[in-house]
């Protein structure tokens, strides 16, 4: 079987690419003409889907999203995930769980054999045992929370993200860190402890993170993540295009 | 509108009972009669529920192992939790959700609107902006992760964890703490931190907390959770009141 990173790595030279486009859907944000379909949260997807399926290395939907809508908007997570697999593209599924033992592994079972993601973003407060069951399944992605790109992370982060980088070094070969790009000093500091991980980078667009800092300080392991700023933009394709060739202005520098 | 601590103070009374039953659904575990019902997940929560309805003081079914089971597991607990809330008995949805700005907005609706659980455990990695919007449903409990019952809570949560008893203690009187029953000396040290908090306390039973210890240190604002040994005993009524009886064996010492 096809693991993760080989999917991603294959996605990244296809589509010449580190760009991932969050699809965060807001159903108040959607063009009056999808939101008069059966599924509109599918219908919104797709559109994305099909206007930069060429120009991303992975697609991130935040569960969060659709969870808010209830069934439906879960079973439009598990059609778009479905529809994201015929293109060969990754998906990481942004659902920062974390659990303990039996609880974990149901977790686990749920992101990888339910929604059929081929990686998740795990919160590491409860410690490596609360992650091993995401682990175990040796060819999907694990991105754990390092540090985020939100003004909570000065909370209790800063104590221990570098702890958590050094840790998550040794959980094995499918684990990865989600670092924030609003960070650029902090991010390098990872980078040096955790030299060999994917990172999982939100915090370009919307959240105002600084590219170059970032890709500097990051390397060729990023996946640079946008959300908001891609999919309701007026020219979704336009915008992707755009991103994704100013992040291959900073690679290998 | 009722407010969550008011249900449950109601409920602590009524019932006389500290107790909360955590109900985590297994399918390979439930009888065989009724794993052929339509709803099985449904019949075994409503099976527990009769037994137990004037035993607890709050009922906690933990979201992973309903997700586990896909659509049809979401569903069922819907159900669930709108038979519990027949008994005015209040329900924490066990989901220890945590996420940014309008992630963290969309899992608050998903678990207060969709779900309608009356609180919910959430993790303070991203600190206290993630939770806010949580927070911001007054009428709504929220159990901040503090010190946890496994192994793991040793990795990253020693470092923190009174840190984050001493800042929750200051996000809101709907704001409360998940501390487990394996170590009831930190769990003193978080009592003597947080006087007012309520406390939701996992690791008795199958975990093996030492009860007296806990309550010593705890006190009355405490939610005693118990969830396999309970609801996979053969007599479920009979090993809920016994241990009902033993906690308030252990009251107001």
């Amino acid at each position: 079987m096809t693991t993760f990173q080989a999917k991603l790595e294959q996605a990244v030279k296809k589509n010449n690419s580190l760009l991932c486009v969050g699809l965060d859907i807001d159903l108040a944000k959607i063009p009056h003409s999808l939101q008069e379909k059966d599924d509109a949260i599918l219908a919104f997807n797709t559109q994305v889907i099909e206007a930069t399926k060429d120009l991303v290395c992975a697609y991130k939907p935040n569960i969060a999203f659709y969870e808010r809508y209830g069934i439906l908007g879960l079973q439009s997570l598990i059609k778009t995930i479905e529809l994201i697999h015929k293109y060969n593209i990754p998906v990481i599924l942004d659902a920062k769980r974390g659990d303990i033992g039996n609880s974990s592994k149901a977790y686990a079972e749920a992101v990888f054999n339910v929604f059929k993601a081929d990686a998740v973003t795990v919160s590491p407060y409860m410690g490596q045992d609360s992650l091993q069951p995401f682990l175990d399944f040796e060819d999907k992605g694990v991105f754990v929370l390092c540090l985020t790109s939100n003004k909570g992370a000065n909370d209790f982060q800063t104590s221990i993200y570098k702890q958590v980088a050094e840790q998550v070094k040794g959980w094995g070969k499918n684990a990865g860190l989600v670092v924030g790009a609003t960070k650029p000093e902090q991010l390098k500091e990872v980078r040096e402890i955790a030299k060999d991980l994917y990172f999982l980078i939100p915090g370009i667009g919307a959240q105002g993170g600084d590219l170059a800092a970032t890709l500097k300080a990051s390397g060729e392991k990023s996946i640079i993540n946008a959300s908001r700023s891609i999919i309701y933009a007026d020219d979704i394709r336009g915008e992707a295009k755009k991103l994704r060739d100013e992040i291959n202005g900073y690679r290998n520098r």
